[in-house]
């Protein structure tokens, strides 16, 4: 996998990661960023990680052979839409989103017609963010599921797929739509809960509270500007998720209340047994 | 803080760390155990903490100036009853169990009057199991509930006190019925969510899993035998903090189903505002 030139929509910490990481493994002879904050550019040009950049979008597009959305998942489809009008025809984008279904729906009924979009979700990150925290190895090892449609071209989805794994990581195939229901069970549920979790803790009780909920509540620590907007892209199948859970949840307030110990460890044993199989 | 001797019932994980931990800080005079599992005394002798330990309760209690019950949290009432007649008059008893209001009602209502029966929680543990992994810090800054009753005599709750404290931990005092209510939404309840996601998670979407839900369900590894235990001892408040968890659970489905973006950040900023403080 080469890339002549690699342009990366937003320089936080996915798109300076992946800056970096191309950087030092090759992938690209040339590395673009935009970003509206220029700190951020400034930081990824410090760290070696980008040639050049700025905050002019159209611009920096139209330079890339392949161009990385990583901008909030809610202006992702916009921008690409936005801007596959500046980009050189034959020219691959993606993006790193945490949703896709509705977010490659409203891309591929307007992009530019000339450019190839296949939608991408590294499962990487971290609570910091900034390009400050870029790590080379973030996509190391770890899952990004590509997600084409019936209208994604064969070439540029081999393309996509190719250039995770040159970042190192594993490459698995899903449709939007199953990605979507997957990650809102795996990822977007369980922010929703630890949120949720976190907002029922009385103040008094903050004392009172040990490793446990301190990792059970982790993820609310995060953006809550971000998370809206994922939560928002992927509504329905969250809330089929949380039917899910709350149907389990229910089988356990009805074992408790009715004090039925053989049913309350058969869903811990269930709870467990999964989890093993985790780690 | 002085012990002339210090009897540890259940060599665990926190009872040898109890014993490590009093050791350390030459609090007892003699420190003795009772396990029914030999390799337990053993490991507890091996390490220095222990001076001597054996499978017979009875015997070990007689000696002990301090008994603290360190057995599973269903089993600590019984063993306490029982053996209180065994033990010398004057001598103060408490324990470490995760419930503290049915297991002191059962306890106030049958001890030996001529032992004082004290309740304590150590709000400190680890996903580790056993003597082998005692820590002589495992206390240290960490919280631990005292939760006298109209009946605790003065002196045997200032000397639980002072034990605990001793130890390195903090020492609170709250009574048996708002440490259950308490720890229901800080301990318990949070173990029964990580149970009920790690459950709801289909095999084919572990690979789709990363961080975030690994450390939201990071508690559901642990042993249902235990927990399904304590969960039993103290149903009535983790029903009631359930409610109030599902209450809140309800708001947040209802804003992403009627895509209310400011409902649904309200939320999210609710649950960090909280996070952000147990920091």
């Amino acid at each position: 996998m080469r890339v002549a030139t690699l342009a990366i929509v937003g320089v936080g910490l996915i798109g300076g990661s992946i800056a970096l990481a191309a950087r030092r493994r090759g992938i690209a002879q040339r590395i673009v960023g935009v970003d509206r904050n220029p700190q951020a550019i400034e930081q990824a040009c410090d760290n070696g990680s980008l040639d050049s950049g700025s905050a002019d979008l159209p611009a920096a597009v139209a330079d890339g052979d392949l161009v990385v959305f990583c901008t909030p998942v809610d202006c992702i489809a916009a921008q690409v839409v936005e801007t596959s009008g500046h980009c050189k025809p034959g020219s691959l984008l993606t993006d790193v989103g945490s949703t896709k279904a509705r977010l490659i729906d409203h891309i591929e009924a307007h992009v530019a017609p000339e450019v190839a979009f296949v939608g991408s979700h590294p499962l990487a990150g971290s609570e910091k963010q900034g390009a400050l925290h870029a790590d080379a190895d973030l996509f190391a090892g770890r899952v990004v599921v590509v997600t084409p449609t019936p209208r994604t071209r064969p070439d540029a989805l081999d393309r996509t797929l190719d250039f995770w794994r040159a970042l190192g990581a594993t490459a698995r195939q899903l449709s939007p739509a199953q990605h979507d229901e997957a990650l809102a069970l795996t990822s977007h549920l369980p922010h929703l809960l630890a949120a949720t979790l976190a907002g029922v803790l009385p103040a008094q009780w903050q004392e009172l509270t040990a490793s446990g909920f301190r990792d059970t509540t982790r993820l609310a620590a995060g953006s809550p500007a971000l998370w809206s907007g994922i939560l928002r892209m992927n509504s329905g199948p969250i809330v089929a998720a949380l039917d899910r859970f709350d149907e389990r949840l229910r089988d356990f307030r009805s074992a408790l209340a009715r004090d039925d110990i053989a049913a309350i460890r058969a869903l811990l044993e269930q709870g467990k047994e999964m989890k093993d199989r985790l780690r």
